[in-house]
């Protein structure tokens, strides 16, 4: 009896988490990849600058793997791509805009020669056994794709993400035709983005902020310096043209800005008028209300040049009274407070800040659940797979898929690694595939790891404390020290007194040791912990790293 | 000539910031300090426990001190007073909740005889030269008042927290007819509530949420959790009515709950019925339709009993699928993350989880602009100085007072030790007093500064590395060593080629150091910071901490 066929989804990441999308769909023995993003750390991931998926799997198949498709050019959907293409090599695909920003990705991780191919909505291609189509979406970043893939065993549609845009700033909205069409000839499975589930209705339509943007800019008396996504360049179109409307020059400011614009102006995708776009330095000479600035640090990252203002710390821009600052987009969860922080400087300042508690400057780039449901009723696919969420958002999406009539049982909430399986007969959940986090931290990939990350939080709550001896290998006895050093515990030059009692019992301690003729290092070094451990606890309630370190001297 | 008198509100807390509210009213040399607050650590200021404010000007003055004044019972209103009460010996005033609630503050922190007076809204007490009244509000709290403070000068009304409930649970509503006629006789200055001046119109009742806890209460089929702030009476009150009304027994859980319950119903401000309350242990072995558990956690604290409950780490409580679990909460800026943390690992075990996003599980217990704007028209002050919030809430409640006709040059946004003055001849700015903030860290109060948060900072980045070594004093050579440890830096065993490399560097340093003659020990140690720092930074892109110490032996 021939072996049974198989089609096989296998995400390795995006479920459970926002971020470092990233999903498999193999069958038999080949597979194509859907996207290959990065995620943002968690709080207590300390130190750590980027996440990608473990993608180990991919590695282990990698004579399987066909290709690389790419749905858009956000972060959570490219970002891990320089490190994964470091190991694999394999043709990419993605739209004009997503290529564009990857190979500007590249070159800054001195990768080049990739194998990237444009492709255009609507566009075909074959990998194998795969039939690919690419299908206009709307979104927050232009030439965003869903992918559907066909395989003998049926078609699998990713969406990425989406919104529906009835009316978009530029391009065209949603293919509601081709994912009817699709819908029509049958979709074995749909995977669709849940990031908004929680939202009832429908995301407006970016156009609306382009028409309250254009009234901040017409009230504005002096200069406008807007802070938005660097990536959305639907957002900066707009602010380019109510700027041109009300006679600004801009300026662009941050580095990720600075990059996008240049991108997005090379190939198209934005329109600015001659001799609009001039010179930071050029508009600080202008009158205020003559000039516009963008910028980034609409989440009020520390380093970022809206950041920089705020604290009266930007090489260029200083922040006057009269400003009308816009910030044109909302916190991302977990960045509320250093928003807020922002804000506050900013009016400090004496700029009048208009921000996204102030209505209209901001709309989502992802589907409200009329527009899931309008994408369920479209594809109405046999199974369903709730994608891009923490897991409530999958449970609330495979929810809504239920009362649209998918039955619970073709309904899979799955994790990362956590393998959906098609075969001629039906679906099941497979076995699992390794999939998890790989923390980046500097240029080292994956060598930061709990134990690390538990020591930095340790340290980050009560600091260090070193205890350092020398001893006499013959004797046994101390002929130096114990010195004492600290670092985010106290202040050294008011607890003297107490560091002092504490040398006293590691003189003690080491005394007891000799006495019992213990001569293991690792058990003096224990006892010296818990003695200080205990000494520091109960004179000051902290729990500081207590780091005994003895040398020996002959 | 005789001197001017003068009267002067004097904020030490809660101005540019949420929490640790403290006002000081002092007239010549007579005052009263209305609430000490504390206020919850900034994400940076890592290891801290609370935050109180600098009240050193309290002390400078305590002489001059008649009594503290409290509006109602919640940390960020009285949570320092344990704190100042160990440096001033003056009466405390509050209504009966506020007073329980401080009483078993003070037990915890071993103060007793604190001289504690019981005031009733309406009641009018004299303290020196002031005539004080106290005035009934709504907040989540019961027993809620704002105070008016009358002086040789014009009276001032310090709102507290407030806001208009036309329904409330229990007690009556904020003291209308009070407010006006205050304003009636002419108030010099207002102090209002700024917290919730970014939402507009009125903020719903908190009967509202009872509607939809007893609904939820009604389809649950299984045990009830319910997570809500402990100090909010009303809202137990409304869940453990629903219970009742459901035929449930109720039990408390988390170390704060329990205490609240117990004060709470000690002082009758909560109405249960004989048998409802049982133990933790009896609710466990009933049915689950007749269970219902209250618990503290609704803001994912990590050490919260909803959060044990969540990870499957709870003494008692093992969540089940089918049970209902209600967080009657929003999540308090900064806690977004945490509280959605909660809610995922619940679903995950299966409960059912009513959380926020859910309308109308949670009113505010702040007003919002219509209830703001309601304060000014009633209270109709001459002066009006925003306080309790950011600097952006202060400057939205100020354009309010300002559409209400409150000319600009008679409000007064000022910062914490920013001293507004009036005189017969009218009101300006005074010089500041110190203000700021005390840093609270185990049992060590403001021992913590600006180096020690330094540190903490840079371990919990990048770790630390330590570089040991011992030297012949007559010789300078080294003698052991030298030895690397490290911690929250990288995986030593997957870097034990890179940390070989340091040692060897630091003998070169050393060797070169002996070379040139250099015999101070600060400059060894600071060559080998520079020349590892440089070395890690190339090899990794991190900078931790680096720490040389070097010990000597004849």
């Amino acid at each position: 009896m021939p072996k049974e066929h198989k089609l096989q989804i296998i995400p390795l990441g995006g479920l459970g988490e926002i971020g470092k999308n990233m999903t498999v769909i193999r069958y038999d023995n080949q597979m194509v990849l859907v996207d290959a993003g990065l995620a943002f750390p968690d709080e207590d991931m300390l130190g750590i600058d980027i996440v990608i998926p473990d993608y180990t799997y991919l590695i282990e198949h990698k004579e399987m793997l066909l290709g690389i498709l790419l749905t858009h050019g956000h972060e959570d959907h490219i970002g891990a791509l320089p490190y994964l293409l470091r190991d694999v090599d394999v043709p990419v695909f993605g739209t004009r805009l997503t290529l564009g920003i990857i190979q500007s990705k590249m070159k800054e991780n001195n990768l080049s020669n990739i194998q990237a191919t444009v492709v255009q909505p609507r566009d075909v291609i074959k990998l194998g056994v795969f039939r690919i189509e690419f299908i206009r979406v709307n979104h927050s970043i232009p030439d965003s794709v869903s992918i559907a893939i066909h395989s003998p065993l049926g078609t699998v549609v990713v969406t990425g993400d989406f919104k529906l845009d009835h009316t978009p700033v530029s391009g065209e909205i949603l293919d509601i035709h081709k994912f009817s069409e699709l819908g029509d000839k049958g979709v074995l499975c749909l995977l669709s983005d849940s990031t908004n589930v929680e939202r009832a209705g429908f995301t407006p339509s970016e156009s609306h902020v382009g028409e309250m943007i254009d009234e901040a800019f017409r009230n504005a008396k002096d200069r406008v310096i807007l802070a938005s996504f660097a990536s959305n360049v639907y957002r900066l179109q707009q602010a380019i043209t109510a700027a041109v409307n009300t006679n600004r020059k801009v300026a662009v400011v941050g580095r990720s800005m600075v990059n996008i614009v240049g991108i997005a102006e090379e190939l198209g995708y934005l329109d600015i008028p001659e001799g609009t776009l001039i010179d930071i330095d050029e508009i600080i000479g202008l009158p205020g209300n003559q000039a516009c600035i963008l910028t980034t640090g609409s989440q009020g990252e520390p380093m970022s040049a809206l950041t920089r203002m705020a604290n009266h710390d930007h090489r260029h821009v200083a922040i006057q009274p009269g400003d009308t600052v816009i910030i044109s987009a909302s916190p991302i969860p977990g960045n509320e407070k250093s928003v807020a922080k922002t804000v506050d400087q900013l009016f400090k300042l004496g700029a009048n800040v208009i921000y996204e508690s102030a209505e209209g400057m901001h709309v989502s780039g992802h589907a409200s659940q009329e527009e899931q449901k309008l994408m369920l009723s479209m594809v109405r696919p046999q199974y369903f797979m709730p994608v891009h969420g923490e897991y409530r958002m999958l449970i609330k999406h495979a929810q809504l898929a239920e009362q649209l009539g998918i039955p619970r049982e073709n309904i899979f909430i799955t994790e990362n690694g956590g393998v959906v399986e098609f075969t001629r007969h039906g679906a099941a959940l497979g076995s699992k595939v390794m999939a998890g986090k790989v923390l980046i931290d500097g240029l080292g990939i994956g060598d930061v790891g709990n134990i690390v990350l538990r020591d930095r939080k340790q340290l980050s709550q009560d600091g260090i404390l070193i205890v350092v001896m020398t001893i006499s290998r013959a004797s046994g006895a101390i002929v130096s020290g114990p010195d004492v050093v600290t670092r985010g515990f106290v202040y050294v030059r008011e607890s003297e007194t107490m560091l002092d009692e504490a040398k006293q019992k590691v003189k003690q301690t080491m005394a007891r040791c000799r006495e019992n003729r213990v001569t293991e290092w690792a058990v003096f070094k224990n006892q010296i912990r818990d003695t200080l451990s205990k000494h520091f606890y109960e004179k000051t309630r902290r729990r500081p790293v207590i780091l005994p370190i003895i040398q020996e001297v002959e």
